[in-house]
């Protein structure tokens, strides 16, 4: 299915998600918020909330055919029974990374960051789902939502570590790191 | 400026833009109009119009260093004095398009049909605006808007000719070719 789906966001006081934590990594946080909850489908008429972030699936934009069928053979989806621990991380990227051709920003996404070989190591016990937001006039670029299980917390925060210390992460001027959990 | 520049298209029987013809080149038409507006920055209240399609410019999405610094030493700008011709092509493709990945598509795109090379010899006669929409949920994917002077008519008909016989244009679905002149 690669029709993008449009999603949104809700932060507030209410919501299937819990925020455990709001971390700002790098430039402007967001208000706190007690409960997260997400609709899919639409940009549909918002509930009141703090605040609301909006952004869409989309096609691949890096990921060659190889990587895909890689990738495709051992990820799961959301939604899992155990998977009762997520993350929202909000990014915004620089002028500088958006003015790069696009093998530029292969070359540094892939070839000497390991984006995609990094995110790897951590299938199937992360998975996770890409919204684009940049063309959408929104205020963050990416807003991507991971999913796993309590046991594999600790993977999880090594992941995150390790790719904050890419040369590609050089290019995000602003981050936020929202951790939830649910009830199972 | 990479900003991505929200752009509506306002068919209907006011604007600028004077209609010549509205050709249906593959599925659906849209329903004929006289004129057309093009509004700027943000997607504006609409003022009555038999339809309007939005998008907004983004960064490149298949074009190299190598690709985007010859085109840059040629290209002109929108907005020339003699141009008083001009296109508007909304265009989608296929789910088969779509699912490839990024390595698959430039493959297509520029390795097999030229798409780049194609353009860059109608530099700077030609000069054109892309902009994305299909994250926006828009009928299209993408709406390029192209202006050239009356004498380069002919050269631009040819151009499209040739694009419309490459591999990749096997992946489009929908397409319209809106012809459209101003005073000068």
């Amino acid at each position: 299915m690669t029709k993008p789906l449009q999603v949104t966001f809700l932060g507030g006081d209410r919501g299937r998600w819990r925020v455990e934590k709001v971390k700002p990594v790098k430039g402007e946080t967001l208000p706190h918020i007690d409960r997260l909850e997400i609709r899919e489908g639409g940009f549909t008429p918002r509930f009141p909330c703090t605040w609301s972030l909006r952004g869409t699936t989309s096609n691949l934009r890096y990921t060659t055919e190889a990587e895909a069928k890689q990738l495709g053979d051992v990820q799961e989806g959301l939604g899992r029974r155990t998977a009762t621990c997520a993350a929202l991380i909000p990014i915004r990227k620089n002028e500088a990374w958006w003015s790069l051709a696009q093998n530029e920003r292969r070359r540094i996404f892939e070839e000497s960051s390991k984006h995609i070989a990094i995110g790897a190591e951590y299938l199937p016990e992360v998975s996770r789902r890409l919204h684009h937001a940049r063309d959408l006039g929104e205020p963050f670029d990416f807003l991507t939502w991971f999913e796993f299980a309590a046991e594999h917390s600790g993977a999880f925060e090594t992941m995150v570590a390790r790719l904050r210390e890419t040369p590609e992460w050089s290019y995000v001027d602003r981050e936020i790191d929202i951790r939830l959990t649910r009830s199972p």
